[in-house]
């Protein structure tokens, strides 16, 4: 089958790996849509170490189920929680699953991931996806699911004044989950084309250059995707104030990324901040909360695409073929560019 | 008077300064015992920015207070807040005084310390301390109260593990204020003559090299005082545990404070590490709380030290004399020792 193959140093569209085989209680997929997240970029630059088949956002159809009776889940339309767990371990018992100390993750480790022609999850992570929601908004279950996490992590009271920090993929989508609470949301990035959305959305946004960092906001998320985004949530938040910290960012440098997608010699200034000494000394002085936020539930995006409660359809910039996978990260790379879908 | 002066490079004992005079409502006040704290110690490597008198811990005697009528503090042995705050901002007016925008903070910020023969503060900073606490004792309230801030700041359930991480000044005070709550405590230095003291408190305690990093604590309170301490906690916490974020350095080397302190070449390996990043992904993959905790309430320590809760005794390495001021500051900065005490 063709894959889109990350080795350590290059992504790769490989199209000599063999078919998956389904372990038992597991489920192999075809996928219709797969998300570039900017977790695949890092990946690129060596965050986790990752060596696999790249990829973990999806719906897809289920082929077949190894288990011993036959799973009404064949041949339905699925979306798939990522982290596979052991069930057996100390966070597994506790009811924290999602935090398995010996978990594999989809795409992102010790297991690969959905940017291919087939690929296999266990059946236990599977959500049939509602008729009314199409495969385009369907692949976004998995960063919508990620957004709806932060409400979960926070008390909200007295009608608090959110920034949610950052205008790209996630920014988006937490921006439409957060508006839905009892909280002054607005939207602080770099690009004016992606914050026109949030005009539509009737989300208020203001540009990073035009924002005071005046220690004024309750609330913070910051979906940067980038290690200087904590430095200026830092300036925003008022003093006992909360942080969400979505980012994850690979400790190096952008150069391994840019010349594993190819762009030999090409950097992102905003990008390297990681190895640059971040100051936390505001954190202690101002006694700010940093809430550090990951996957979430599948069942609440699911119902608020099912109700129409958010817009994730305007957030696709590209498709592209999972034979121009590569092509597709790159793209997904470029300041202008929010969501890129490759299709099979 | 005298007084030990930091002009932002050299920390020296002045022979020649002015008496201070206290504005309307202030207090001047005679310092019996002075505390060294690792503030103290930042801020000669540059942390704040600060340039004046240092010190912050003391407790003294009301010598005048600058008040239409005479005050009842005048002749009473007190301590202090050391937040002098404007009452009329956001932050005073919204119940969070000692995060006021216009603060001014005793021998840290815009405002000389308490090394000297005589210093002013606004009197209605001050407690009278009751008479079963001596001097020596009493020059703990400030870092007492903000060891108190910790169970203020966390909702304690269902006894959860607790690490103070750290053995020096503050991990020693943390330690004491957390076993008394329903958590198993346990101390994790790197000092066995420090780690020593909570033998006699009946406090677990552990050298750093002989703990595993293995992710299992409910609860991290990082009192390292440096910048790699978070780095540690972060291995030690349980993925949604809570980290208590105590430490603040300097963001610059330990050069510069080796310089201050008249060590020239002489540099602590442990000390610099806010110039290497730090990997915070682990914050967002184990979901982690940071909890940012700066000054406390004076009634809780004056309370603990009434009702004999606490040993603070234990803790002086070694008095001085305030004409030995800056000999002092480099004896606090020495491995084997915890608190030193100014004397008049």
């Amino acid at each position: 089958m063709r894959a889109i193959h990350f080795d350590g140093r290059n992504a790769t569209l490989r199209r000599d790996l063999p078919d998956p085989e389904p372990q038992t209680g597991e489920a192999l997929i075809r996928p219709l849509r797969m998300g570039v997240c900017s977790t695949d970029l890092e990946i690129c630059r060596g965050y986790m170490g990752f060596t696999g088949v790249l990829g973990h956002e999806f719906v897809g159809i289920v082929e077949e189920v190894n288990e011993r009776r036959k799973s009404p889940l064949v041949g339905k339309r699925v979306v798939g929680r990522i982290n596979c767990v052991c069930r057996k371990c100390d966070m597994c018992r506790g009811g924290l699953p999602e935090h398995c100390r010996a978990r594999t993750v989809l795409g992102i480790s010790e297991r690969d991931g959905v940017f291919a022609d087939l690929f296999t999850l266990p059946a236990i992570n599977l959500l049939e996806v509602p008729a009314g929601i199409d495969d385009d908004s369907a692949v976004f279950a998995e960063p919508l699911a990620a957004a709806c996490q932060i409400p979960l992590q926070l008390r909200i009271e007295g009608r608090p004044f959110v920034t949610v920090l950052g205008d790209g993929r996630l920014g988006m989508l937490c921006a439409q989950v957060m508006s839905r609470l009892n909280a002054t949301v607005r939207v602080v990035g770099k690009h004016p084309e992606k914050l026109a959305l949030c005009e539509k959305w009737g989300i208020k946004h203001r540009l990073l250059d035009e924002v005071g960092l005046r220690q004024d906001q309750d609330i913070v998320v910051d979906c940067t995707g980038s290690a200087g985004g904590l430095q200026t949530a830092m300036g925003m938040v008022r003093p006992r104030g909360r942080i969400v910290l979505k980012t994850t960012v690979a400790p190096s440098t952008a150069a391994p990324r840019a010349q594993a997608l190819g762009q030999r010699g090409k950097t992102k200034p905003d990008q390297p901040a990681q190895s640059v000494p971040i100051d936390l000394s505001p954190l202690v002085i101002n006694e700010i909360q940093l809430i550090g936020s990951r996957c979430g539930p599948f069942p609440d995006a699911l119902a608020a695409m099912a109700a129409g409660q958010v817009d994730v359809v305007s957030l696709i910039s590209r498709r592209m073929r999972l034979s121009d996978g590569v092509e597709a990260l790159r793209e997904a790379d470029k300041p202008g560019v929010i969501k890129v879908l490759i299709e099979p």
